[in-house]
């Protein structure tokens, strides 16, 4: 805490897809909000204490928009960046009224603030993830349709599945709106699924056909918005080296010098906890604070340093 | 102005659904786009002297996403209040953005902050709407179809539509939200699609099966937040008297008496221009302040008193 301030400190807690859809679920609308209650009854008890930014993925919901987008022909295609809003107006609902049922459940009738902030992030048009795409979004196909679809394909494990760009965030265009809205005491809702990918047209802004890292998203939001504690919320519990080998080692920190060097020769799988180490590893080069990963069951114990990965 | 104030008066523009989509349009996201800059300029010019509210219609947008859930059975179904938050990210954003470049278009960089609020409206579950459902939602089935489908609904000239409760809206829970950001200063776009409906169960608030008339939401947002005129803009230039018969005659004022009076004889469709009526004459009678039903390219001229039917 600055000793100048009486303010509460900032976290920034980013919530993994299973906050929302968990393992073996369909992602029905009960399972979802009742998974939320875990991650948000903490963030409840957390925001007496801290002031609270909560940012989101939105990998299923999106991917679910996108199939019926396919399968249903007398509507009108909308372009990925609609489709990202669209989420982040669905899962901001869901977050926002199952964190008010729990601050109602914990004090009744509060004066609470929260509100989601539609979040759009600035990318570069040059970036060369958009010569590269990487990122597999949507259903999976067989061949025969992937090939009249009319974008590029990836063949995955499921099946073919449409890739776009994962290009790098510039900066978070409503830094400035969600700072004040902080700085009033609201708990803010921001940068669902990554936020919506924008490149300057002009003096306008235009989407693009990207999906930006919601990990990557976070920390740059953090780094803006001057946050003190970014905290990564996952399906694991910590980092852990040799994950998945039967012989893996839970890390209870990791140095800015270890990481960089886990991330260089390639340690750690590039489509999870990559991108989260180097989300967390950018967090705490450019602010000098603190990120922590840890699982979602576990936020609050993370933030007093008792569980998770701490990167410093 | 009130002269103890320094304060630029609020005005609340509730857009009807010819703001994204125009007649005979199919509403792809481009024509949506183009159709929004009537409105948003005029709100950006409007922005330099006044705060500014702006709420709006969801059918169309709404309907596509009904549409979709019933053509693809392999996405778990969502409730209806979700799919209104989800027109609520869609539409915030396509109307954020486009404000954002009528901005930049105007002034260059700007320093005005624009926020949507996904907002949800109260309303009671002894509402005798939801005894007697009239508000027919999403696409059109033929007689067969419609009879396997698990809800509610009611044969129109299109086919066989679903149809659902619309009930009174009580208070904006978000009120308290969406007073603080517009007295910092904030663009607000808020009650999408007439809001979210909930009812209260226990302390916690739970989603319904309705839809909110948008005027009449709106209406109740513009008392609660204290707003100085309320506009509402739609595909008519003015009131008219004998509407479709040939021989019909604008209004340019409408006592609160006579509104009540035509009301009553059921001489508004109820529909079309009832609910605007209505949604106006409880806004003047409750605030004592001035409503204005216009045409969406006539908002600067309504707000002078220049255009459109005033209710006072």
């Amino acid at each position: 805490m600055n000793p100048k301030s009486t303010k509460k400190e900032i976290l920034l807690i980013a919530l993994g897809g299973n906050a929302l859809i968990g393992k073996g679920q369909a992602g029905s609308i009960e399972e979802q909000l009742g998974n939320l209650s875990v991650p948000l009854a903490q963030a409840a008890r957390l925001s007496k204490r801290y002031r609270i930014i909560i940012t989101h993925g939105n990998g299923p919901q999106v991917g679910n928009l996108l199939l019926q987008q396919e399968c249903c022909s007398g509507v009108p295609r909308l372009p990925l960046e609609i489709l990202v809003a669209q989420t982040q107006g669905q899962i901001g609902y869901m977050i926002e009224s199952t964190l008010d049922n729990e601050l109602m459940e914990m004090e009744g009738e509060h004066e609470q603030l929260i509100v989601t902030v539609l979040t759009y992030v600035l990318v570069d048009a040059n970036d060369p993830a958009f010569a590269c795409p990487t990122k597999p979004i949507g259903p999976a196909f067989d061949e025969e349709t992937a090939s009249r679809l009319p974008y590029p394909v990836v063949r995955t494990p499921r099946g073919f599945r449409r890739v776009v760009a994962s290009p790098s965030p510039i900066t978070i265009i409503e830094k400035r709106e969600i700072k004040r809205l902080i700085d009033l005491g609201f708990i803010v809702i921001a940068c669902g699924g990554g936020g919506i990918p924008v490149i300057r047209h002009g003096r306008a802004f235009q989407g693009v056909d990207a999906v930006i890292d919601k990990d990557l998203a976070s920390a740059k939001l953090a780094e803006e918005v001057g946050v003190d504690a970014l905290i990564i919320a996952t399906d694991v519990e910590a980092v852990a080296m040799g994950y998945g080998t039967g012989d893996e080692r839970f890390l209870r920190s990791l140095s800015a010098d270890e990481a960089r060097d886990h991330l260089q020769k390639g340690v750690f799988p590039p489509g999870s906890m990559g991108p989260k180490i180097e989300a967390a590893l950018q967090f705490v080069t450019s602010s000098g604070k603190r990120a922590v990963i840890c699982s979602i069951d576990a936020i609050e114990d993370a933030v007093e340093g008792k569980a998770g990965t701490e990167v410093a």
